[in-house]
């Protein structure tokens, strides 16, 4: 009996060629595993199965982990408004963690010797595949075809051939992962620093002109309706996304730090992940104390730096998810909205925990819980520090 | 001879009732000073002077304070990407900030005993005025008739036509504040929640619809050039505010906590101030490195808040710059926008110190400069800790 | 009917001069309270309540809120490792406003229409008084004597005197304040920058001068057993201060901010305080991932900080308190402590959770999962980014 | 002619076997180097000097880089009070970083091929030097032989012996790293969590046992004088070790986490450099404002870390060091500590610049500069945003 293994499988030519490799050459009964995090279609999902019996895997399943994948991680994202360097909601980041995750779990229900990746040795995913598997399987060994081969596309089509395979391997022009929490773009532009994307380099084009107001409504900071219309977060995400990318909205290039060292651009267009942000930040601003706030960033950055560097399983990861949690308490309500194309605004807030109170005090108008006298005394206290240093020092600068 | 009192003078209802009720109740000269922080033309300066002469002032000066306004806060809320609530370029914190400060040096030149703003008591910006003057001219006296005696605008009305005063204070639907960093909109909406500004409220109306790309040049995190052309900071923003304001780039409402403790919420338009920050940002993600990015931002969170809060003169502010400063070495290069009605997009950067060099290695393409089991290597030993800690705890989670 | 006033009651001069002018002067129903934090023998509390009803009290309670105390706050402050300023475990920031909290929700039991202390208008703990009175019982109205009328030690007992009390009233050397979680120590010595306080200072003296080791057995980041015998936190709290006060373990003076944002100097003796939590700490760095333990630390700060300054009905202070309870899950074991005169020594720790485990790998000693390939691996890997920093710019400083 | 190695040689058998090693099999031109940081006294440096020559090395020589390696590294650690783990002066990571460096540049003056050093596989320091080595000078090929061939002390003397070397090779009981900032001591001790130390483990004993008090001036954060005496910094330090070694002072065990990712413990004695910070940071307590210390302690965590993990030259590095810097303008004045057997005292300051001022109000004595009135404004005005919480969410916790 062959030993098994594992094998990450997406349908392209990189870890099609693994199937062959890994069955031919290495003796192994291969069983490809697909994760859907909100990526593929129904028919895609049929076909990558067919394609990766036709080319001799053994088995072949597609793990539907798009609930779990929320759970995990989305809704930490969304909590802790987390968007990379300002602008990128880490959706291939999240996606391959959990993938890697699902996998690793998966190779081990199988009692499989060896788990395989297709990543090459220059981006992140390697790193993202290697740690979760080491970490939630440590007793199986892992296998990187590409990544120490470092075959050109030419040299695995011609290797499959020699193997009888004949199918079509175009080389898309460009690269694109989709997923739940947005869409990644690669191309000729993003491999340098100052080209931008063209329009068609998108998957979703813009088809909606008419601007078009939506009403998000939030519980303890999850997505849960809109407009007027209850859904189970991860399907109010992707009916956000519906409505929302026709507008070409979210669109933008992310430059950050791989784990590799060296600096990397990528497009993407992340219509509901962005809005989701949004509007969910927003109503922190009503609901949250300045400081809840402030202390969040904190730890929204260093949760985003290890998700996105595949560290999602170094344990204070689950301290800030108690913070996070603790902190959406009040942050429930409804935000609108406002689509259009290639641009969203947000509007307003409606919520019970809104401390926006005009019972209390409306800013800019009359006071009524406090006098000038309160706030004179008040200045007057929180400039003693500096009156202070100035008097002793003479300068305050 | 009557003791001296430099006040704040904008030309409005508020301190033009305080000119009157100064000379008259309070029996002093008043010397009127209006500092303009780029909010006001050539024109308008006449007007508010030949205004603050006829309600009786004894002298009035328009101070130029541009250039150290720039110099001294608005650089820094560049070089530290300073955006509130990751939204508000805070220009009307900065402006009244340095306003007070400008003033206070003014009335210990004129030998003045008292120095006066007419804030009312339940703003931001009665605590901005009251601290700088505090602590910049400790032995001056502060008055503050609006915030003390609570007139509605027809008393004040009636106050002034009593003395005589004839002038026409027509109460604006929108009131406006407007400076070399944005213009910030108030008005009946921005007093809830939940309803956006109307399309009229904001000074900049959409008159252009061609799409545009400039190119910003930055020396040392500064901007100085646009289009091949150079100019001193100031100008420079001058500048791409007059490109892009047609555009209607650059709005919208701030909400965020008062110093008083309320929440409050403030539309804006910052076409200059927000191209400029998110330009310089992206350069930035191409010459520092990613703990720098992570440092800087921490720092300019604490910049922001004290800004804000009036706290300008706090001693670890000039700490803060100084590691700005330092930062900024290397934040040199051009930065393409693309400018489009209502929105703007960053489209690349050229720089000699971008780090994103491709004779190193290109994200995603072979690597040149490390090998597959370097990659392994690094792997292996970033999982340790949390390899250790599921052997001996059983659970990563 | 009398109005009812409910008065913080310490049984000294301040309080004493409260309850007769309260009763007299405003024509109130003085009840008095006291709140033990752990700093009153059975017999001292008999004897304050006797005072107060001599003095003309309509009643007097002694609340025993050592248990809420402990769970409330001080459980808190062992979780975070919360030593202000490096230095000051914050047992005095710690019990007033616990204190304020029991005597506010005591006041709005009984329907008082009155909350009065006797803080004077110098320090902290007006503030901290003020601040849980007017948040937790909004209704009712602060009277704060002392702070007002600001007299004289003279002047208090001469009013006493006059109203009949006959009570001998000494001026301590110096003002102690003593709880569970330590003493403070204020003097003559304490009010400038440059004397420390004298031996006779201290109210634990040495008197045990035999080293001795003792074992602190700790369960999820509570200090639940000394020597082999299990306590509850506050017994075990009070056994080691029972344990460690005689070789005068714990003193220190402690320099830091004032809410009033003058510098403030304080002596304390804190045996079970600092030894409790430098153990638990110590425990920590065996039980922690290293990050956990950094932003633990950064979360410590700003919630001594807020406790310090009377802001612990902050919300983000739940949030930490979240953050830090999840942290503790593993923080189990036993901790050596060695005890001399004047100082502790941590010998080591023992624990199932011990991240420093020998079958993984000795420190410097021959490594057994990784090889030296996996370190030159990392070592290039993470010096990528410098390497390109460097060939960047020419330089790398 | 033969390519030319640098080998960092120390004198103990590891590089020694280097020496010959490099020379026999790998037939190099062997240039030993050791760089003092303060451990070696000059008859000690003539020995290791002697001991590689008549090893076979061409040339050797003794770099004494204290001054470089204080104004570089030590000063900084001061500024920032860095105690790894609120304990550790990281005197040995301070000390590798900067031999590595001057390892380095010396390499690079005299046209080596080769840099070697006999760092084992299991530890931090084969992370600093490559790290450094590969940064300052990649154009030189790093060996490493100890980590590669892994032999025992046998198999090294063997092979020595073999090639002529008649040295005695005797394995202390304890390793022992000296240096300016302190001295680390490893044993079999440290190699578990729950021992501790003996007495004879640590190189200096106890030989004083009169307190003694001294007086140490710091101008800008610098240590320039003892008890009247100025000093430039480092003999400042050294006079200072002097001084309070002979109490056994400055004892501890650093428990921490390894580059590699295990835990690791270490013993140290460290009198200088533990009394140095501690009684800087009590002179900032008393001339720095209250966020300047919040801000630099964080910064030192993170400038603590990258200094423990050899990322040195992270560019991030020298932007905090232009913050601590800029810190540290008002830093003068003197403290007084008193010393005793295994212990020390912070007694006090003077400082000109001291902001605890009776001149402007004595902490818990009667206010001068502010009122009753202005507390209460600043405590209402305060609590207004928990307020507000409050009315708007009926509770607060």
């Amino acid at each position: 009996m062959k030993p098994k293994v594992v094998l990450a499988y997406s349908g392209g030519l990189d870890t099609s060629y693994c199937v062959k490799y890994l069955k031919h050459e290495k003796g192994l009964e291969v069983h490809t595993v697909l994760v859907n995090t909100g990526g593929y279609t129904a028919d895609e999902l049929k076909k990558v199965s067919q394609k990766a019996l036709d080319l001799g895997a053994e088995s072949h399943v597609n793990l539907d982990e798009l609930e779990a994948y929320y759970q995990d991680i989305i809704k930490y994202l969304v909590f802790g408004n987390v968007l990379k360097n300002s602008c990128y909601p880490l959706s291939v980041s999240a996606e391959r963690v959990h993938q890697a995750k699902a996998i690793a779990l998966y190779a081990k229900k199988i009692g499989a010797e060896f788990l395989a990746h297709g990543s090459t040795g220059a981006g992140n995913d390697q790193v993202r595949f290697d740690l979760m598997f080491q970490l939630l399987a440590p007793e199986i060994k892992i296998l990187t075809p590409i990544r120490e081969q470092q075959l050109s596309r030419e040299q695995e089509i011609s290797y499959l051939k020699q193997h009888g395979v004949e199918m079509q391997w175009e080389k898309a022009k460009y690269s694109i992962n989709k997923g739940l929490w947005g869409t990644s773009v690669g191309g000729a532009e993003t491999l340098n620093s100052h080209t931008a994307l063209p329009e068609q380099a998108y998957p979703s084009q813009l088809t909606e002109l008419e601007p078009k107001t939506v009403e998000l409504l939030f519980e303890k900071g999850e997505l849960i309706g809109i407009d007027g219309m209850g859904y189970p977060p991860v399907a109010a995400i992707q009916k956000l996304e519906q409505l929302a990318s026709p507008y070409a909205i979210g669109r933008d290039i992310h430059v950050g730090d791989t784990i590799i060292g060296i600096k990397g651009r990528v497009g993407f267009e992340a219509a509901a992940a962005l809005i989701t942000i949004k509007a969910h930040q927003l109503l922190e601003k009503h609901t949250l104390s300045k400081w809840q706030m402030q202390l969040k960033d904190q730890l929204a950055s260093t949760y985003g730096m290890f998700l996105h560097e595949g560290q999602f399983l170094e344990p204070s990861m689950r301290d800030i998810e108690a913070f996070f949690r603790h902190s959406q308490e009040k942050v429930s309500g409804s935000v609108s909205v406002g689509l259009a194309p290639y641009r969203f605004v947000l509007q307003g807030v409606v919520s019970k925990h809104d401390l926006m109170n005009s019972d209390f005090g409306d800013y800019g108008e009359m006071n009524k819980q406090w006098s000038a006298t309160d706030v004179e005394g008040y200045t007057k206290i929180v400039g003693n520090s500096m009156k202070l240093y100035q008097q002793v020092n003479g300068t305050l600068c």
